[in-house]
């Protein structure tokens, strides 16, 4: 265990946004910010595996801490990977350099899902908890830390299909099939992420991300059915007074469904106008985002010119969180990331 | 040349429809009818290579003709693919087994653009055009031909990524930082396009799709600016009286741009509600769609009531083109293909 968290500043622009109250400038963090993009992260990672450095707190710490001192974010992000859930949980897990994660035993029916084993997640997790303790005694008073977890579905989709996947035929085939088994495991995974995220919480993490990655394969009526009540769940299981951000990619039409699901901020990516998503999320909501990740691979000018596109679409509405609409790319020049984040500071200055 | 076409009926369903006038049922296609769920298909194609199989144009003319005789769709649509046009342009297209197409000659810079060559396409894609007139006269009256071909966004992302992407990082980078570049590619391929639909349909389509698979990565403002003047370009230069279905995947925000750029129908995926999608689109435009595709591994009456549930949003308005939200996937029970198009067939009857 190490000493007790100093904790953020409740009053720092990003947890001021997060309760749309005005701050004195936009706050920006980006996703996956703590990623190869950085060579300090490089030389982190020719050295250990992925899951190593997410197993070793004091790694899993200083690669949080890297994009606070390089890019002069408005908040950390904790470094994790969304399937760490999985493998206690029984399903094994591996990652493999250039295919991506993997599970070994893809959970595809209602016998697969009995057999899931149930997570004590103080004892098969604690290295994550431990890293978020580490993170916050080494951060600043001014900069909170995120802590996040993969939605339900997400993380389900991931167990079944055993890997990536363009048409999440045998996620969808079980949702179609069998209903009470799916059901079914979006508890049991549900129970484990409200445990999870709790106790990141608990060990320093001032808000939470919910990261519906896949969520965009699925229509509004699949949606409502076979995933808001579990992310409503897991949401309304969360210690009160912790700002939830909640963020699907290429979820536009599932905008008001994720809302009410839950969440202080939705996230949005760059497939929808941010004003426009604003706009039908409705008053007492924030919103985070949305460059195009890409437009980090052209150069400061442009760069800064689509930044101010997007605050001026926020048009200076407090509750405005400037991230990517997805996670930054590892090929970006860390020049490129710097320059954003100070155009964004520059621009949205009151 | 082939003995000349007897042109389909204008009145049949799937034209009617076309035009938004009241037809006696809801006509049904599937993206893909041709394609290796049938038996059949891969009966021809163990023989022969997928560019073969395009290429000669008695095998497509078949292929394109067996889901007509076994499923009782509405309409044909051309076996072919979307990439076909690369090859005369001089960038190198291959197929192989497991990875998909592949551009031999990645297109990223001006310089690769300037030495694309001009296509004259009947005596380098006049293959296609037979085998439009053999299917045609192998068609009942009853049976419109569709014409397609990939929309330019999409066409110019596979020839400057080589393949297929997540990111579309040398998409983007090229429009983001070489503009000139990006519309001069887009021109050249437009160009092409035009006179490929038209050679199409000269030889006997009676409508035409231009499939814009991949302009979901897009934001409606890059759409706006780097692809729809493009796509309306070629809609424009189409042969006049030939309905044109406008299609794009994952394209919920840029459905109003992609109406605009032109199309008598605009196709919609199953992530957005079909009324929703038609309600936003307005008057004097049909919809095709939006049945997700992974349905088909569901049971016949699971698939009859999800077909019921698209045809009550279309709420019986004439301009209805049913069809999943994007191709059928290879591994669907042909059986459950046929009850999804006797479904529609009899749900619909007036």
């Amino acid at each position: 265990m190490s000493k007790p968290a100093t904790p953020a500043d409740p009053n720092c622009p990003f947890l001021r946004a997060c309760r749309c109250e005005p701050a004195d400038h936009t706050p920006i963090w980006i996703m996956r910010q703590a990623g190869r993009y950085l060579p300090e992260y490089r030389e982190i990672r020719s050295k250990v595996s992925f899951l190593e450095m997410c197993r070793r707190p004091e790694l899993a710490a200083e690669v949080t801490l890297q994009p606070i001192r390089r890019l002069g974010v408005d908040a950390a992000i904790l470094f994790a990977d969304i399937l760490l859930v999985v493998e206690p949980m029984g399903a094994g897990l591996e990652f493999s350099a250039g295919t991506g994660p993997r599970i070994l035993r893809p959970v595809r029916d209602g016998r697969a899902v009995d057999a899931l084993q149930a997570v004590e997640v103080s004892a098969s997790l604690g290295y994550v908890f431990e890293a978020a303790r580490l993170v916050r005694a080494g951060l600043p008073r001014q900069i909170p830390l995120i802590g996040f977890a993969g939605a339900p579905f997400t993380v389900a989709s991931y167990m079944i299909e055993g890997g990536a996947s363009r048409d999440y035929v045998h996620t969808k085939s079980l949702m179609y099939r069998d209903s009470g088994a799916w059901h079914a495991l979006m508890e049991r995974i549900s129970t484990v992420l409200i445990d999870y995220l709790n106790g990141q919480i608990d060990a320093g993490a001032q808000a939470v991300q919910l990261f519906d990655s896949w969520v965009g394969a699925l229509s509004p009526g699949d949606y409502r059915e076979f995933v808001q009540p579990h992310s409503a769940r897991i949401i309304a299981g969360l210690r009160p007074g912790v700002p939830v951000i909640h963020f699907g990619t290429g979820a536009a039409t599932l905008l008001e469904l994720m809302r009410d699901a839950g969440g202080d901020v939705i996230g949005l990516d760059w497939r929808i106008e941010l004003a426009d998503g604003w706009r039908r999320l409705g008053n007492g909501v924030g919103v985070q985002g949305n460059l195009d990740p890409t437009v980090l691979y052209s150069d400061p000018p442009e760069i800064r010119r689509r930044a101010k596109q997007v605050l001026d679409q926020a048009g200076g509405r407090p509750g405005h969180i400037f991230n990517l609409g997805h996670g930054i790319l590892p090929t970006v020049p860390v020049d490129h990331a710097i320059a954003l984040v100070d155009a964004v500071h520059e621009m949205s200055s009151r």
